[in-house]
């Protein structure tokens, strides 16, 4: 992790924060009246490279004369690393060498006040010492011939243990950190007094752990001992350059970090980790280039997690479906250091609804393990797996329907930000997603009495982000026979950004897609980008991308009208030629432009402008789950699943409904099967650190077909129209599922997973009490 | 070799010529009044990376699953391939494709109306057939086992041979081109009838060959079957790319074109040649990235040459010194096709000098020997060899001194172009390097009569290129902590082109060198560039660099003059900090400007300005060389070398310098050891194509201590002021050598080399006659 956590997410530019308001940019451009390809559901552009195994993933990377590195990490939830000897090790075949904390230039700051390869120990599977051998098995087996000598401390594993009186202290200033500043508005007592109804709970949700389908690791290899080229599978290789630059004293320009196909990123990959700094040093100390690649095992111990929270949250309603008070109290376990992931939590709380009177408070736990980092919408589904399940326990209480009763309390206005909102589709999710989803019909079948009971459930949710905004450059070139490179510094998750961007180009350049190239995630050679995150990569890039493009056009309508003598206006560009739309016999392919050729290749450069600052942008999301549940076994099956999406214009309706869906089964994993467990009050390690154990949901875990609607909204907060797409897509989904157990059992499960042991306790309890 | 003959020498846009003129530009900015690093003797940025090994030359590409290509060659002059039989190649372990002209695909037209592997073969190295296999010794085990059943033809060798009755005719048209339009001015019958001494005498040049250090090759590879990209020791990515893409019918944004480091190139590393066409295939047939690297003896055979030349000059003088006619003649050796190469020899007749009335004409014979291609100042060393021969003849005949003849002829105007010199420094080239050199104690110290004789000689020249124009697009990026990222699309060919842009940069941006990184030479990431040749990589890339910096210049004093609240020409850029010259205490670092964070990069975009219309451009020299000749072996020892060369400003005096004794150096080998030697009458072989018996010079072969003497003079041609430089100071070494070898001995060898036994033959035909 990063010295400082991981901000990559939010809109605002990265690093210090502006000084200053940035001048106000132009009005963006009015939206496209038509399009030819912004829209449709086009393949990626690189599928046949995914499908076929030519794409090369930072994992393929193979270089000449390539060393393994791997790493020594502490087997212990806490201890002291008394000895580390490596003697053994460094005779080994094939060892080419090994770091320590004793390693000159091994020294560096990490977590605040802890280092690289630290003697205190704070978790499970923390950084002890790393190796570089000729193959990954002798650098493993190097590893294994580490002696460390390690003093067993004490540990705690959850907030009951941190909060104990006598509890060992594992964090300077205590295990809890004080409480942030509450957030607050109006009159949360008068709130409460108003309501017809109070209801409160507390909810929790479990420790879900980063599982890309590509691990964690990179490749680093110097040049001439002063320039260093990192291949990573990274979110964002641009903040990866800056921590590396910073932590090994390099000039920015000396450290290229490129990131071209990658598994995946959630958020722990937005930024440079420990491997990063590891795998550098190993290289630099070795003069070889190292890959290093974590398993599936240290993955799940270090580099991060959605934290898990328990939620208290106790809210006022009237009769009429009025809100009259929110409040909510959260705790965080943040793990073993703080590396970001934390908060978010509230902002469903501050932001969905209408609501005058709210107050939210939270604290964090630290406890000896990994520690959490951005995930996929940093406490957002966390907080509506409390909210969503406490709205549908108030709309049973005023005895209204759960769709109509959000619907009254849909604010025009962000409650936050008291701006009104560019554009809103909260309504439309709801309402055209109960429609298609046949709410009504769902409703009144009710759930049986058997021993298989359905039922159906809806939740809402938002995103805090998603709005986009600068920095962001982006450089189109057009050459002579027509064909395009585009160039941006983005990364693509897998998520299609390259093809997206593509879309946009072939759109405003009249080009077919299969001549248009991209270039991007590097930062020797593409322009800045921030990390892909925070769903603010398509509004953040596809309106630097579509600048860079009319610029291209510009300057081409204007080289060719000058030569054509041609106004610029009655010129089209089909298939790389230039055709008066009047009289289409007059017509020139580019490369003949004497304009075009002084250039040789015509250059746009695009900026992201900055977004209005009167009016607040975010996506929304309404989801609707049909379930069946086994009351004997507790087995949950998920029938059908539709996830109303308000991302503002779709670009592409193909990547639009993926994007959608694995933001779904995501959720499905919250809600049903994923939660790390710890060996609590005894040595306090993982058990479940593997595929095996630790249970990630599939296509399979979700609805055999499930629907993706999106609300197709113009957005005119930037000049595509698009908002983000990736994390709101997985925020009501958990609570939506909960909602729909509660429908078909009549149980309300307020911690996640729901697994079926959990299910069937409850059902169990519910009938003893029944 | 590419379809069309490459021209990418010549400064003028590839491809079609514009069909209008281009807008003039901007008058080009004022000379840098004061530099702090330009023109610095700086060592280069790549330095350590070339000498420790690690630089990564084309060579050295290694990727994973890599395959490595052989080609099958005709053995002989001239025959017809009856049969190939690769059934036998194909079974041999580890082959994994042979392709021959029969190969779907690979049936792609070549040296105009030939193919890629043409069944006619009219050169000893021919292409007829290529392997990929696992490794290189499979890979020539195959070309071995590969049966080519060949009908051998009668074949012509000189041009004696192709001129006679009854000679096999080897190419449509006949052997002989028809002669081009003469060049004529003024009236030649009146210039001669004018002189006081009228001298002719026909000279030759032998073949020299490409013999980078770095021989011809290339790696390529496919992406999912329509991307391709090619690893290339070339002097010009975007001409590969160009003809890659038009070949294999692949939009040009799908052919990525990458050449970083690369171990020289002379001019047959212009374009695109056969074995790039050849390793596409293979690596297209076999699904695997495939290396091909010629052999030294296939290069020798096959990538190209500097064509011999026989030249008839005619020359009429005034007692005074004043030349009233120059006829020339010439003769070329094209060999098999026309491939680039021919033509340039008379340009120093038509420019270098005063004189009204001239005559020129060229034709040239196609023999069975490898095609001649462009190389360092196509034609221009063999034009000098002659006209500064016949200058020293004139002088010797008008009894004046031969610097001071020179002297008085050295136009203001270019005789050719009929403009005035933007600048000319070859009056001080002669008159500097004459008093640098000690000509006056040289020539008076006479060449001494025992067996070892001393003499001086001197030879100036010009090359019709040199200025540099557009198109070209640089960009320059500035990173928050004030390090720099330069990306050019140009290539260095070891001659420091990096180094030089760098500097350009550092003077305007305030930054080290060690900060700033160049990315250069890549298609898919770089900006456009015309290839590296033609001598005018600086003068068409510096003033782009230099526009692109003061770009980021403009944009970074606007923001910090804004929120500093200092006017912009108060400030000044320090390592990273923005400084008020007039108060050093305010100063701000640039990564904390609010405007720099919210472009987070800074980018600035440059454009090379096209180029006063009303002036002439050329770069000059003038060489001093003092030898010894042992009367009894003919063995000849350059004691003193002296450079003096007007390439406009200096902006790196170490690389001005390594680049002059480079060229120097193969002049030397003009002048002394290289030649074809085909085995004319017999099997019309190339008898020496190796580096045993082809002498290459090295640095011994010149002088102990050469010197370079820059004339730096700015030139208002473009806004760095610089001119080309690695051809015109290879223009006119051999001629010096020649005349110093004639004061030494009083022989005048009209034919290169000028080896050991062919000065004794002289010596003593001499003799005889005295």
């Amino acid at each position: 992790m990063s010295r400082r956590e991981d901000t990559y997410w939010t809109d605002d530019a990265p690093a210090q924060a502006p000084a200053q308001a940035p001048a106000p940019g132009p009005t963006p451009l009015p939206p496209w009246t038509e399009t030819r390809i912004v829209g449709n559901p086009v393949q990626r552009i690189d599928a046949y490279d995914r499908v076929s195994g030519s794409a090369t993933f930072t994992y393929d990377v193979i270089l000449p004369d390539m060393l393994h590195g791997a790493t020594v990490r502490c087997p212990h939830a806490r201890a002291r690393v008394k000895t580390v000897d490596v003697s053994a090790a460094e005779k080994m075949p094939g060892v080419r060498a090994v770091i320590t904390d004793k390693t000159p230039g091994a020294g560096i700051v990490w977590y605040g006040n802890s280092r690289l390869f630290d003697p205190e120990c704070r978790f499970e599977g923390e950084e002890v010492a790393a190796v570089a051998a000729d193959t990954p098995y002798q650098a493993w087996d190097a590893v294994r011939a580490i002696k460390v000598d390690y003093e067993v401390l004490p540990c705690v594993s959850s907030e009951e243990e941190a909060s104990k009186p006598g509890a060992p202290v594992i964090a300077e200033g205590g295990n809890r950190t004080p409480p942030g500043k509450p957030y607050e508005r109006g009159n949360l007592q008068a709130g409460f007094a108003a309501a017809d109804v109070v209801r409160e709970r507390t909810y929790s949700t479990a420790c879900q752990i980063h599982n890309p389908m590509e691990s964690f690791g990179c490749v680093a290899k110097w040049d001439g001992g002063n320039y260093l080229t990192i291949w990573d599978t990274t979110q964002g290789v641009f903040p990866v350059q800056q921590t590396v630059a910073q932590l090994l004293k390099l000039p920015l320009a000396s450290v290229r970090v490129i990131g071209h196909y990658m598994g995946g990123g959630f958020g722990a990959k937005l930024g440079a980790s420990k491997y990063h700094i590891i795998t550098a040093i190993l290289a630099k100390k070795t003069g070889r280039p190292v890959k290093l690649f974590l398993t599936r095992e240290e993955a799940m111990l270090a580099v991060g997690n959605r934290p898990p929270v328990k939620m208290t949250i106790k809210t006022g309603v009237k009769k009429d479906g009025t809100l009259t008070a929110l409040q909510m109290t959260n705790v965080g376990i943040m793990g073993a250091y703080r590396a970001g992931g934390a908060g978010g939590v509230d902002w469903v709380v501050r932001d969905l609804y209408l609501c005058p009177n709210v107050r939210t408070e939270a604290s964090d736990f630290y406890i000896n393990a990994g520690p959490s980092r951005a995930f996929r919408a940093p406490g957002h589904p966390q907080g509506a797996w409390a909210l969503e399940q406490m709205m549908d326990e108030l709309a049973e209480a005023i005895r209204m329907d759960p769709v109509e009763f959000r619907l009254k309390n849909v604010p025009a206005t962000s409650q936050n930000d008291n701006k009104p909102y560019s554009t809103t589709g909260l309504k439309d999710c709801l309402a055209e997603g109960a429609k298609a989803f046949g709410w009504e019909a769902g409703r009144r079948a009710g759930p049986g009495t058997g021993p298989i009971r359905r039922g159906v459930g809806v939740a809402a949710g938002l995103w805090q982000g998603g709005a986009g905004g600068p920095p962001s450059t982006v450089i189109v070139r057009l050459f002579s026979d027509g064909s395009v490179n585009l160039n941006m510094g983005a990364s693509d998750l897998g998520t299609g950004t390259k093809t997206v961007m593509a879309q946009v180009v072939a759109e405003e350049l009249g080009v077919p897609l299969d001549r248009i190239r991209v270039e991007h995630a590097d930062t020797g050679t593409t322009q800045f980008a921030t990390a892909s995150g925070g769903s603010k990569t398509v509004p953040t890039e596809s309106p630097a991308v579509r600048n860079a493009a009319l610029e291209v056009r510009r300057q081409l309508f204007e080289m060719a009208s000058a030569e054509m003598k041609v106004p610029a206006e009655d010129l089209s560009l089909v298939d790389g030629q230039m055709v008066s739309k009047s009289d289409p016999t007059k017509k020139q392919p580019v490369g003949r432009l004497a304009g075009f050729q002084s250039h040789a290749v015509i250059v746009g450069v695009g900026y992201r402008e900055p977004n209005p600052r009167d009016r607040a942008t975010r996506p929304f999301a309404a989801q609707f789950a049909e379930v069946e549940v086994n009351m004997r076994t507790g087995e949950v099956k998920i029938l059908r699943f539709l996830a109303a999406q308000d991302s503002g214009r779709v670009l592409n309706a193909k990547t639009f409904a993926n994007q959608t869906f694995g933001a779904v089964t995501m959720g499905v994993g919250l809600a049903m099967t994923e939660g790390r467990l710890l060996d609590r009050g005894q040595t306090g390690k993982m058990v479940n650190a593997n595929l095996h154990d630790y249970k990630l949901p599939t296509s399979l875990d979700v609805a055999p077909d499930p629907v993706c609607l999106p609300i197709d909204l113009h957005d005119n907060f930037n000049n595509t129209g698009a908002k983000g797409l990736g994390e709101p897509a997985t925020v009501p989904t958990a609570a939506a599922v909960a909602n729909a157990i509660y429908h078909a059992t009549g149980v309300r499960c307020a911690d996640s997973p729901m697994a079926p042991e959990r299910l069937c306790q409850l059902f169990a309890t519910a009938a003893k009490r029944g």
